[in-house]
């Protein structure tokens, strides 16, 4: 690695709270942005410093911004990507998604990890927070496929032994930033699928090795009643009760939340994964995102599991996000469009505790950005370049991509990875695990 | 003119109310498929009939289906694209569009049209129908670009004398099919915008020439709420009463639609226009298509126009439709996969009359296809190549467009378009527009 200079390009660094866009260019040394400038006087020295090694790249006709900071994913799902759609959630689970599951091995998981990462990054998404079964084997395809994620080692009561394992191989491997592009959280699966024992060891994990949370919450009205039921209590308040909601919480969905619900998330400061075309997909509902987000809340965006949505697309995924909201308020007011890529940036980082170097454009934050190509017919005219990414960019624009300071994506193609072998391997692995 | 030979495709007809894909070989001659089959002794029969002059398209990775055909827009607001959004519905009328529009020229509405074709193209839309003023440039658009359109000739009551020249140049030009591209249809803008005269004589003219007619239907509660004031009936009543609704109606929104409404679509048998993301973006409610569907109204797809939405992105918009539908009906059964695609192709093809030719894989139909490369990440297991489709496919995706048997779109570039002088002009005359 050394330097990388993205000359004349239009950079939106995500710094305010208002849209602000110019033109200028950045330079990156190793993992950093080491600045960002509109004096070419300053892009011209870096070239100098760095000599014949730094890498220029032309920005004419396109725009920088930081990577998308996925915040829900389960990413080898890939697998079972259109395996069963159009069907009801309990026929879809019972007679699809966990048969196909329970056959899938170590190595089924790092395939389909290895598929999903290959769509994010070009998408222009640069870091994930996974939540699934043996995220050491997806620790793997992130060490060598260059993306960052968060691995959040899983479980329900059904899978406890076998999480306490892959919790010990991740410890081994990623603890105390061992690796500069992993880090951990914890993930009991939802309030209706781990005992109160099971949470409340999970805290213990938790106070020991300084881990964020990341949980399921009210995603159905049938988890809400259910919990209501069985604690006298919505989830919310329910993990509240457990002291389990804090500034390391990842709560996701919170679909069902209602007023009380949203002030506990506040007063804790947890964060939300707002995850609008899952929750539309499979019908869950919809997430009262501007309440929460009027209420102070941090609210970033997933995309969910490849299976209830079906894809790993970022930019689909703001802008259903932004739809849902407008539509669903009765006011087209509501979240506008840079809104929505900062949750998909800056809140996304908030999220993960990352928001002192991730997330945005500025010196010193680490270098994960997207370029997006400007020359395309949706992009044209450009009264409002902000609205035109939200409402019109679609995850092919994405030209190049950049996590910690390496190239990954370039000219719209991979560089770290065999692409039609990839595919062909899927194919084939799919088509074997139907028949075991 | 002459063979076109798509050979060894994934071929999706859409020829029946299940889907069916299957792999083959597509033989085109002049404006017509001439033959469509899964022998490949047909395909090396056809190659050697058509001789030297046959052009040879290898559909391996990739599949074949129906162009799009996205039966509302108002395709020359192009130019207003990203100009005003997420503001209040009156506001953004009053002081953003109307303003602009108020300046636009018949050159303006030319090159906007053009820059709105180019990005249908792309994205694998082959028909078009259109409501604005000034169609005769739109059809001039249409002519050179190879697109097909529908023009409609489009009124409100102050407007009405512009409309009776567009109209008598649209005669002049389009009647009785004197263009193979091109049929016409009347536009009376909305009930609310247009008088019971004015929508008296459009009846007439329809009569006269033998029209459909092409209107807004209760897009909004205000507009439900003013018509029931002003004529104390719902607007599809009040049309109704007219008797301006039969099969050649193509009712636009129909987002405020009561039993009764559905009733009399049914009974008249007018196809409606569903555009979700419009109605979504803008607010204006979740139109009932599960309803008007299960009532057996002809529902087919729209984008609206392109400061509404704000693309022309078909693959997004029946990806959205599908998805709000499903969260409005708390039910991920409705609007399976292939009902969206039925509804982008066999339904849009019914709703403007050319069920018969249009719409579908078949021999004897019309050559207006999009073959989409498969080759992606997100395409990957192919489990259920139709729910990859709707689910995960963008227009991106799209690598060859064929309208009425020519070849307009290959290897995803545009072959009747110089893209960079268009972007370019686009850009400086909305810059021009702003300054008038």
């Amino acid at each position: 690695m050394s330097g990388i200079l993205i000359k004349d390009c239009l950079i939106l660094p995500m710094t305010g709270r208002e849209p602000r866009c110019y033109r200028g260019s950045i330079g990156i040394v190793d993992d950093r942005i080491a600045f960002v400038s509109e004096d070419p006087v300053l892009g011209e020295r870096f070239r100098q410093e760095q000599g014949k090694d730094v890498r220029e790249i032309d920005g004419r006709g396109r725009l920088v911004m930081p990577g998308f900071i996925n915040i829900h994913n389960h990413a080898a799902m890939t697998l079972m990507r259109s395996y069963a759609d159009d069907i009801p959630l309990m026929r879809w689970l019972n007679d699809y998604i966990w048969p196909f599951e329970a056959k899938l091995t170590r190595d089924d998981v790092r395939l389909g990890t290895e598929l999903a990462v290959a769509e994010m990054l070009l998408g222009g998404t640069t870091t994930f927070v996974d939540m699934y079964w043996r995220q050491e084997a997806v620790g793997e395809v992130v060490e060598r496929t260059g993306i960052r994620a968060v691995l959040s080692a899983t479980f329900t009561d059904a899978q406890f032994a076998d999480f306490e394992k892959d919790l010990a191989l991740l410890l081994e491997r990623y603890a105390d930033g061992r690796h500069p592009r992993i880090q951990l959280m914890l993930s009991p699966h939802a309030v209706y699928s781990c005992s109160k024992e099971h949470l409340l060891q999970a805290k213990e994990l938790r106070e020991r090795y300084g881990f964020g949370v990341n949980i399921h919450v009210s995603e159905t009205k049938d988890e809400q009643r259910m919990i209501r039921e069985r604690y006298g209590m919505t989830p919310v308040q329910y993990l509240d009760s457990l002291e389990l909601l804090d500034a390391r919480t990842l709560a996701v969905h919170c679909v069902y939340v209602d007023e009380q619900d949203i002030e506990i998330l506040k007063r804790r400061g947890v964060s939300v994964a707002y995850n609008p075309q899952s929750n539309m997909k499979i019908s869950s509902g919809i997430a009262p995102v501007v309440k929460m987000m009027s209420a102070g809340v941090n609210v970033g965006i997933g995309t969910d599991g490849p299976c209830s949505n079906n894809d790993l697309d970022m930019w689909d995924e703001i802008r259903s996000g932004s739809f849902l909201q407008k539509v669903a308020s009765e006011d087209p007011c509501v979240v506008p469009a840079y809104e929505l890529l900062r949750m998909a940036t800056v809140c996304g980082a908030k999220a993960i505790g990352r928001e002192a170097d991730l997330g945005q454009i500025k010196a010193g934050m680490v270098a994960d950005l997207q370029i997006i190509d400007l020359r395309k017919p949706h992009f044209y005219p450009q009264h409002d370049v902000v609205a035109n990414l939200v409402y019109c960019a679609k995850s092919s624009d994405v030209d190049t991509v950049i996590v910690n300071g390496e190239i990954l994506v370039e000219g719209g193609r991979l560089r770290r990875f065999d692409l039609p072998t990839l595919l062909a391997d899927v194919q084939q692995r799919v088509e074997e695990i139907v028949r075991r």
